[in-house]
C-alpha cells in the first residue's frame, strides 16, 4: 500500500501561505520598520504558540496573524488592517485546487499496481473541499484527514487499513509528517522536497542513509523509485 | 448499530458559543448601542455567510466575530477588543469536557447491547481533543469527526461501518444534523432537546409523527427509547 501526502506532494499549498505572509508584512508594514521588527519570526513564534489550540490550518493561522499583528504594532493596527487578515483566510480557503506539474500521470500509474491512500492534515472542511476538486479523489482507497501526523496517528492508520509498516510506503514533502514517522514505524518512505517548507515542517531527525528511503525532486520520478523500494522489499 | 452525536449530546458544547455571544456582545457594546444595532442578528448573518467558508467550529466563529464587529461598529473597534475575540477562542478551545448529567450510564448501558460509534462535526483538532479528554473514547468503535452531517456523510458512513440504515439509530440532539438526515434514509432517531439550540440547527423538516423517531428528554431515557426502536424494528 502506498500513502500520499496532500499539501505540496499533489497540490500547491505553501504557495499560498508564503503569499499569505508577504500580505501580512505589507499590512503591519504601514506601522513598523519591516527591517526591524523581525515581523516574520514574530509571526511563526505565535503560530508555533498556538498550534496546541488551533492546530494546522488556514484558520488558524489566521488567528495567529490577528494576535501577532496586535501585537508587533502595539495595539496601533486598525480594524479595517485586521480585517484584511480574515480576507486572506478566505481568499485562502476558495483558491482552486492547482496540482503539481506531473503528479496526475504519477498517482495513475502507482495506482494502478499498488492500493492507494491519502493522508493529509490540516483543517478537516479545507482539505475535504480541496480532495473533491482535485479530480483524483476516486483513485484513492481511502481519504485520511488527521490534526497530527505522528507515530500514533500511523499505527492506527495502519491498523484501520489492515497493513503492516513494511508493506507501506508514504510519499510526501515533509520529512517531519511524511517520512520520519513511517520510517522509525518500520515503513518506506519517498520524500520529494517541496521548494517551499514551512519552518515547522522541516524540523525532523531522520536516521541518515536510511535504506528505506528514496529522495525524488519530481513527480515523473515517483513510479521509479516506488519500484527500487519494492525491489528492496522482496529481495 | 447506534451512533451518538458530541456536542450537546455527550458534553456541554453550545453554553460555551453563548457564552461567547455575551462576551461579544460586551465587547462590541463599547462602541454601539446594544439596543438598536441588532448585534446577534448581525453576528449571525456573517457566520451563515462563512460556514461556506469556515465550515463548524470555534476558530470559524471566532473570524466571523473579527469579521462582524468591524462591521458592526463601522471599522471603529480598537485593536486590543478584536485581540480578545482571539483570547475567547483560545479559551474555549481549551475548556474541559463536561459530561452531560446521566450520559456515562446511559452510554455504557447501550453500548453493553450494541455497537456504537460516534459521529460530531466540527474543527478535527478540537473534536479530538474533547473525544480524548471524555474518558469514553474506547466504548466507540468507530470515531468519525465529519465536515457535514448530511445524507451523503451519513450513506458513506453506514457503507464504510457496513450497514444498512433500517439497522442504525442516530441519538442527537439536533434535528438538522443527527434526525433528519438518518430518518430520510431509512434509519431511526432518538432526539434529545438540550436547553440550546444555535439558530442553525433548529432548521430542519421532520416528518410529523414518524413512528422511526422517538424523542427523550434526558439522557436516562435513552436505553429504553432504543429498547422501543429495537422492538418496532422487529416487530
Amino acid at each position: 500500500m502506498v500513502g500520499f501526502d496532500a499539501d505540496d506532494t499533489l497540490w500547491r499549498s505553501e504557495d499560498y501561505f508564503h503569499a499569505a505572509q508577504d500580505e501580512f508584512e505589507r499590512i503591519v508594514g504601514g506601522y513598523v520598520d519591516l527591517a526591524d521588527a523581525r515581523v516574520r519570526e514574530r509571526l511563526y513564534a505565535v503560530e508555533k504558540g498556538n498550534i496546541a489550540f488551533f492546530g494546522y490550518g488556514v484558520k488558524g493561522m489566521a488567528l495567529s496573524m490577528v494576535e501577532a499583528a496586535v501585537q508587533i504594532t502595539g495595539e496601533r493596527i486598525a480594524a479595517r488592517d485586521l480585517h484584511r487578515i480574515v480576507g486572506i483566510a478566505k481568499e485562502m480557503l476558495q483558491h482552486p485546487v492547482e496540482l503539481l506539474p506531473g503528479i496526475r500521470d504519477a498517482v495513475e500509474a502507482i495506482a494502478c499496481e499498488h492500493e492507494i491512500v491519502l493522508i493529509t492534515k490540516g483543517d478537516l472542511f479545507h482539505q475535504e473541499a480541496k480532495v473533491r476538486d482535485c479530480g483524483m479523489a476516486h483513485l484513492f482507497r481511502r481519504i485520511e484527514i488527521v490534526s497530527e501526523k505522528d507515530d500514533a496517528t500511523y499505527v492506527r492508520l495502519f491498523d484501520e487499513f489492515g497493513v503492516v509498516p513494511r508493506q507501506f510506503t508514504m510519499i510526501g514533502n515533509s520529512l517531519r509528517s511524511d517520512i520520519a514517522p513511517v520510517l522509525r514505524l518500520g515503513g518506506w518512505g519517498i520524500h520529494m522536497p517541496y521548494h517551499l517548507t514551512w519552518a515547522h515542517e522541516a524540523e525532523a531527525d531522520i536516521p541518515a542513509g536510511s535504506e528505506r528511503l528514496q529522495v525524488v525532486s519530481s513527480p515523473a520520478e515517483l513510479p521509479a523509485a516506488l519500484c527500487r523500494i519494492v525491489e528492496s522489499a522482496i529481495g
